[in-house]
């Protein structure tokens, strides 16, 4: 299935909320937002923009209801504007200079105005769901609008338990579900969840939907936590083991450290330098670090993949919601 | 009338929106909330809560317009959760280490726990205002999210103008109005326009109590820049003329500037220290500062006292809304 006429619509609707900024006196305002977008300033273009999975979701899961997509534009944009919201406030939490290779926008406007920016980005959020109620009948735009909010809280959530394990040395993996089912998860779910009401689907697919949503975000993260220690540089773009060298608590640290061995014994003694990182990350895999993370990968992906089954997704859309299933899933590789 | 019963109930139902992070994951989190509510902590108490003037005026509109003001109460929980956020976010944006005389979150926590404090309530204003719904037809809850959300547009952007003015020397007072409208205005205009929709107003009742709130937002707004300069110590807690040392553009100055005159001159040549606040006060007072500031707060309290009038709140809770008008705009002394 092509996929360019629901992206450019994507794109046109997120424009088309964004531009509630664009008045005399907010220029300069609405430029940082259509910045952060991948809109305009340097380095713009689809590359900066992100491949916007999330509205994708919502839009594939509504049109494989048999529903019309175009009118779940709204509902797209808004899923999209909560996670750049959670990326431009992620980026000042955890300092970050870059992301995907342009300046952050603090880094451009300083953490005063960016904390603004993503304000806004997240009030348009609220705006664009609200604006359903031009094709949905009010009881249903509250529904989505409840189920996005939900899913913001639990985006908080998440957030907080990411930046208290920081200090934390007793972390277990049951710590770490805990966190990515809100930090990654529960965003997805929503889309999926969102896309299945605007589909008007029943209790029973609505449900199938959630699910598929939520283990599609566990399986996406739990790869990603994979290709942070034993990716290929040239495809993930960051240097390999980059996570050992940050500290971070993945599910292949936590699940290593179980085995209070070798690789618990080198973490335990402080960060880990660039030069060793080759040597840590074979001591980690050989202590169960690779194998129960890469099951944990197949059995989430399982369950999405079973959980979409289950939804039943019909004719084209459905079979791109497969294929961008595999596709984010890495599973033809 | 006695607002006790008022200003229980509202407490009762912020705690109980708020408690949606009371779980056993998340109570540090929830803490940092209550803390931040002015519930728990060091300093705890009704004057760290600050006085919920917002919701009271939500739920004054709603009783005097003959309505049922306990059904309004989620609408009052959500106003008062977007003026906290806005509150936190702001304290980190303006490095305030005080607010109410308490350690400001970001102070206690660090700035990326206190983004997340801020955004969470957030979070919770707009499911507060989707509660509605257990009282009111779809519709309503719609139309009093809507008009939630525009608020918070117009939020963000005065915050914008007001940081971007910090760098500015070519202000004049057209960009004051616009600059307060947003940060100080809209949210209390806001709290009346969704009490009178809560009360059932029609149009022109409507009209008339939003005109009300936004007037009284001004007229606000230009008293507290009176007495940021020329205020007594011992009412205003902060020392006199503070906002003559911190060099902000408020209306006083900017009336000030347009004389051209030794204020002007002086203003120019940079920051004000302490022990030359009186003279420069008494010096931009003798420039008209004063006078036109004075002159605008006595013109938008009359437009706030007329709107009010023109909206005939009803009952003793249209009474307690002169009241509390008064009191809020000093007429008395």
């Amino acid at each position: 299935m092509d996929l360019k006429p629901f992206l450019s619509q994507i794109e046109l609707e997120l424009q088309r909320q964004v531009s509630r900024l664009d008045q005399p006196h907010t220029k300069q305002f609405h430029e940082m937002l259509t910045y952060h977008m991948g809109w305009t300033g340097e380095g713009a273009g689809p590359e900066a923009a992100g491949k916007r999975i999330r509205p994708l979701l919502v839009l594939l899961t509504t049109a494989s209801c048999g529903a019309d997509w175009q009118a779940a534009l709204p509902a797209a944009a808004a899923v999209e504007l909560v996670h750049n919201f959670s990326l431009v406030h992620d980026d000042i939490q955890d300092n970050s200079p870059k992301r995907r290779g342009r300046d952050t926008t603090w880094m451009k406007w300083g953490p005063p105005m960016a904390i603004n920016v993503g304000d806004a980005l997240f009030v348009m959020s609220n705006q664009a769901i609200i604006d359903l109620k031009e094709k949905y009948p009010a009881e249903i735009v509250l529904n989505a609008a409840e189920i996005l909010h939900n899913t913001c809280l639990d985006l908080t959530r998440g957030q907080f338990l990411d930046m208290s394990y920081e200090a934390r040395k007793d972390l277990g993996v049951e710590d770490y579900w805990l966190m990515i089912s809100g930090k990654t998860s529960a965003l997805l779910s929503a889309c999926s969840q969102i896309g299945a009401l605007l589909g008007a689907a029943d209790e029973e697919k609505l449900e199938a939907y959630r699910s598929f949503g939520h283990y599609l975000g566990l399986a996406f993260q739990v790869q990603d936590d994979i290709l942070g220690i034993w990716g290929d540089e040239k495809v993930t773009g960051k240097s390999a083991a980059s996570d050992l060298v940050e500290g971070k608590n993945s599910l292949p640290v936590l699940a290593g450290l179980r085995k209070k061995g070798k690789f618990a014994e080198r973490w335990a003694r402080g960060p880990i330098k660039a030069d060793e990182v080759e040597e840590v990350a074979r001591l980690l895999a050989s202590e169960d670090g690779y194998g129960y993370t890469k099951d944990a990968s197949i059995q989430m992906t399982d369950m999405a993949i079973n959980s979409l089954r289950e939804a039943d997704p019909q004719g084209e859309a459905g079979e791109a919601l497969f294929e961008l299933t595999n596709k984010l899933l890495n599973r033809d590789q």
